[in-house]
């Protein structure tokens, strides 16, 4: 992965930011989702699983990197991440989890120490929210969040890399642009490859076996303009379908948009 | 302009083939065109202006980066630009040249020494056979090239920044491409600004004024494939377009194709 992050890289003023909101969650407020939460510091989704899936599941990153970019992984039994964050504890820090058996989910809840076991390990992989915020920072509107809807999200015909039990389709995100505005925004989100990176399509949907783009099979709907091209970006839910189909006896993970809010700044995600 | 060429860039291999090259033109070695010679070498559009012409053609090259990328600026009187190669002559180095007086085409000649004067300026312009270069080198098909013809052009309803009597259409020179190449090609050319750098439009032709892209208005019409996307760049010819609108009394110029032949590598304009 490029820009693996380094705990030395942490700004003090965004780790005590981070730090700050992490500690709510801990203490147990409650909160429906992190969007629009300090939104200069990178967010992550979070995955969950017992040792032995965890190899497939990484190898499955590694093969589809576009769609699953990983930020880190801990050590077995850890709930610590210390290149994303210096007093992480993942079994209590994010507002909401979601708990699966067998590719199922079983609930949804606040806390997961009663769960943990030291056995687990835990992923952290790149969030859109980071390129989002990029593309916002020049200037590009992303209809969704004007809308203040989620992004709409499509099950494709494009095959993830197989591994193990891992695999199914990529799950694209679509947001609509000028031309222009499309053009820019390959150029800056090509500069963020640990968060998904350039757009892995643009224009006609069916194309990549999109045949409705107003029903999303995730999210919301959102119009596309005259003039508009729909620019579609791998989207953090692919290992989240390969997760159910592969059906792991117990995984973890953030609930929809109730992420995990990290110390490092956006920013720092930019290969160059 | 990004990334100045200086002589202490010039790689020793690279220096002697463009010598060996200028060195045939000079001799009075008969050439229509320089497309596929030395072609890891970087070629550019010449414009020779009287230097009461000089200050306004440079202020409109600053205002329209994107169609009029400056690569170097002779001192008035003289034919050599040394940051682009070492033993240039401007007189003689290029296989045909064009002259113009009051706008209007006079004379196709192979030697421009007769019409020399101490106040002439000699600028050459960044041309696409670079980030041609750039995208073929990293497998993406170029139509026009692959059929042995011209690039197919357009003048566009988007105006240019005027400077002086300098102004008029932006024209645009079009590729067209999978949605995949258009993204790549897009990261590719972004990094070539010295050379009309990323695209300025893509997709509906009708945005930029174009009405039929069957008929371009300089060079040749190529076809867009079933589940191709037109992609479209600021093209050279826009400075000729300017020229021929502000009727300078004497203006020199390359034949179309027959550009002059530095002795910098292609990859030395990349700016990361």
């Amino acid at each position: 992965m490029p820009n693996h992050p380094t705990p030395s890289t942490f700004d003090a003023d965004a780790a005590r930011r981070g730090s700050e909101a992490r500690g709510r969650f801990r203490a147990g407020a409650p909160a429906a989702h992190t969007s629009g939460l300090a939104d200069d510091l990178v967010q992550a989704n979070l995955v969950v699983l017992p040792r032995d899936w965890a190899a497939d599941f990484l190898l499955f990153c590694q093969r589809n990197p576009r769609p699953c970019p990983v930020l880190a992984v801990s050590d077995a039994g850890s709930p610590a991440l210390p290149t994303l964050a210096g007093d992480l504890d993942l079994r209590t820090d994010l507002p909401r989890y979601r708990v699966w058996r067998d590719g199922e989910l079983v609930e949804e809840c606040a806390d997961v120490r009663a769960l943990w076991r030291d056995d687990l390990v835990s992923f952290a992989i790149g969030c859109s929210f980071s390129f989002e915020w990029a593309m916002r920072a020049e200037g590009i509107p992303i209809r969704h969040v004007d809308l203040g809807r989620n992004v709409p999200m499509y099950r494709t015909n494009v095959a993830t890399q197989e591994a193990g039990p891992f695999g199914g389709p990529m799950v694209m995100s679509m947001r609509p642009m000028t031309a222009a505005h499309a053009i820019r925004a390959v150029q800056i989100t090509s500069r963020f490859p640990a968060v998904h990176g350039a757009p892995v399509h643009l224009g006609d949907p069916a194309q990549v076996g999109i045949a409705d783009l107003s029903a999303p099979d995730y999210g919301d709907a959102v119009p596309v303009e005259a003039g508009e091209i729909p620019v579609f970006w791998a989207c953090g839910v692919t290992p989240q379908a390969a997760l159910k189909r592969a059906r792991p006896p117990l995984c973890i993970t953030h609930a929809p948009g109730a992420m995990l809010i990290t110390d490092l700044l956006n920013h720092q995600l930019a290969s160059h």
